[in-house]
């Protein structure tokens, strides 16, 4: 398995374009690692196959870790958990009525078998940090990346 | 479109055996109103595949309503609901740590354009009445069935 | 029981004027989907009987879906389902204070024996194709009408 | 209006048979204080006519004070007081997955218009002393009660 | 005990001036009932001795009820009861982070022997409304101005 | 100000004798600690005279800080924060219902001018320790056990 | 221990530069009251050598009182406890989305050992006070500006 | 960095001995995958600089990913998180008296530049399984266990 090339190795999804500015600090964060990814707009709901065929095949792409970021009943990180082997960060979105506990509590809480990796509510950039050290556990240079923006951040 | 037949109109899954006792009472009430249904006990999260399968072929079987009951990041009665034109009624299961608020949540926040029908936390006696108030909509038997039942009620 | 006609079908309550707003796009949606429907407006704690003779005669005028609004301790849904065999869609309105947390519990949490059928907060839009998909379980123009949104969502 | 008598001066409904033990301490407490009441078990839901009844001629027979215990979407409060010129007492009772919070939002968080006086979750025996407060407002000999159980209980 | 004259029978007391706007439809409704009352500021906690010396001699300035309107922590309603033999009426303030949640929870759950009669959060007119039919226990003009007052209501 | 010294230094009251079984850790680690202490039970709703009298005493009885345990709308912490210039430590009782939620809101919201230090739910012993901590900062006996307890833990 | 010099005796600690508003009003009441203190700003996240160097010297530069105040998954209270036998007073910041509650709850609920005193959401200016009631228990000057402080109140 | 070897590359840290049965299923599913791991139980608070020693030189160890579980102020996730460029899966306990939702929100609401992967209340099998899928996005045998499991799921 290759750990350094120019092909997506995260591959985002979220369940509706208005979760796009919300979503912007996680792209941004990986730009500044350098991690190549691709974004997917897909809602579990309304275009259940599209997230299906997405989510099946894209450890066959060579992405390594999926970030899904949803809200209200947000059952994409779980769809999309039960249909590939990767590790899926989830994003839960703030919402106008609950402040967003829905979405947290619909992601967080899976049941036994398929979990996600859940992130603070609204937390884009952390999410674009932990699928970095994530992908640092299997290769140096990224793992190395963290190191320093860690550095970084104790600097700053 | 024939209302009275032998055939299952009721469709019922639920994420997991454990949650068989929790649903019982939705099973005795449509035996007691003589609507004849079925029973899929499929993880969305384990078995996906299955659940699809199941549930975008349901309307096509004779499955006029569907209930769904699950716990925690209950996300079956939603990935179901993406999958059948059918009416979805969901029962969020109570659980140990949260009481049931995070299936409630999970169920009932649908985001726009795909609906369920969410019942109290283990509402399952609720989901069958439901169910028969759905189908007596189009079909007078049913829907006497009902009327009784609420007269039965205000003279119990 | 005839399935299309010019009549209403489809019976909206709202617990007050200030809730029109919100429940604009269940009237929207229902007129797309080109289903007759009459509005109500009237609280079922300042005008009881109003609400009383309303409900207990809707199945008479041929309504065979209600959906109801209100919010705070919203006991619309719960009172017009007392009065009527015709299932009851529950939007619980958003609250300035609780986020409508307070509406949601009071309407999804009913009690053994009357069910109601609860939606999101402020979830207008998906009552609307909630009573739909309930009214194709007797008729097929209206299942086809869900099925056609349905595959319009997953095309778009 | 005569303040002191043997006809009962406070209605005590509850949604169900299965809220009588929460509610004794209730009654015991009225039985301490020599004040008559009259107890009616009826769901607002199951039994709405019953209710009806009982709440609109409630201060026709004497009733001064009515309290008012259910539980979940506790609707019974609001549906009495919506009957009745006289004060309701609303006593939320505890319930097995949200701890009762689903009955106190149902009943406290009534809309403009129509009040409930809500006490704590499970708070049969305080409903108890309000009422004979309430009834201490134009009645000195039950006015005398509370001050003579107040030292009581700072004697204790 | 007289029923009409013109010296206050309610006693309405907040925690701080800034509670003034939310309690000014307290006022109001008061006013339309026109029913006599006196208006207090002064905190549980900040003046406490000044709270001590109102309301323990409310009942004896001819007060028959009082309304106390507090935030957060809102002890005023339960310090207040503690130190009068009248029904207090608590209005819990909504809060700038939880809504008034935490207001709601320390006035609502008071522990045994001394209770309040809470409404909704903001509720102030309610609260009004209340006082006005707990008066009317004792009061046959009180009570014609709250049938009055619902007749309006439900033929608004 | 002696530091050292046979009189009690720390005055605990409670609202209820049923608050001495989760408030015996305090104790216990008092005494671990050898810091004299004296013990009160009085209810802030029930006998708002004792808990006045002794709260505004506590200081000239050589008191230095108050721990103060109750639950559900716990006004107690915040009754005798307001009588006295003593820092007030908070311990929220659980409730049966809320989990201790009420309590914990109820004292920890505190409005602004007279604050109160809380601890966790049910949090005795973390009481003792944080009242010995406030008493090192005038005392170094007092903050050597601190220190000496925290190296307990460390090596433990 | 000298109990009045002009070397800081609060230590103010706070998780992000952006925390720094809503703690305004804890500087403002300390200059008020002549107490000196030093401010530092530092993540218990990014920043972890950082504050472990602040903490576990700012007993031995002086400090006698530390206030934390942090937002979200608020560590920097409990991890400044860690470090320090110094009393530390958390300030749960208001958060966006829950409002909060995460702050609070996660300062709060410290685990058995480490106690933390905490104060109300954005409570900025009561943990000003509250950290001169703690230096007032070893300092009479300090209590002395306490008492007066609550007469000033007493008498606005 | 090798893939397979007989090291620990699982680092399992709890904050009490109390945690332990919660977390077994954890080490279960790591010994069904065969994968090795290290257990330590260290308090954040009550062994700072033990947690700080061991979460700074895991991943010298050779350990790849981290599984952190706590209870209440569940600050040992984050605290281990900013020690070690690793991921950190935290395990939020269950809790006696708010469920674990203190722990929930302590562990998932990291603010930005520090994440963890937070997994259901108790969720211990589903932190193994995610451990498992993160170590194999750069080791093609753990990921061949992920697709097995999950393939044993969907037939079990």
């Amino acid at each position: 398995m290759s750990c350094e090339n120019n092909n997506p190795v995260v591959g985002i999804i979220m369940g509706s374009e208005s979760d796009m500015p919300a979503m912007e600090p996680c792209m941004k964060q990986l730009d500044e690692f350098g991690i190549p990814y691709e974004v997917k707009v897909a809602s579990a709901h309304r275009k259940p196959a599209e997230v299906h065929e997405w989510a099946s095949t894209a450890h066959e792409r060579g992405i390594r870790v999926i970030v899904a970021a949803a809200g209200k009943a947000a059952h994409l990180g779980g769809v999309v958990a039960a249909y590939t082997p990767n590790p899926v960060i989830t994003v839960p979105m703030k919402t106008s009525d609950l402040g967003g506990l829905d979405s947290l509590l619909s992601m967080v809480q899976m049941p036994s078998g398929v979990p996600v990796a859940c992130v603070a509510i609204n937390g884009a950039k952390n999410a674009a940090i932990l699928a970095v050290q994530i992908l640092g556990t299997g290769c140096d240079t990224a793992r190395q990346k963290i190191i320093d923006f860690k550095q970084g951040m104790a600097e700053a």
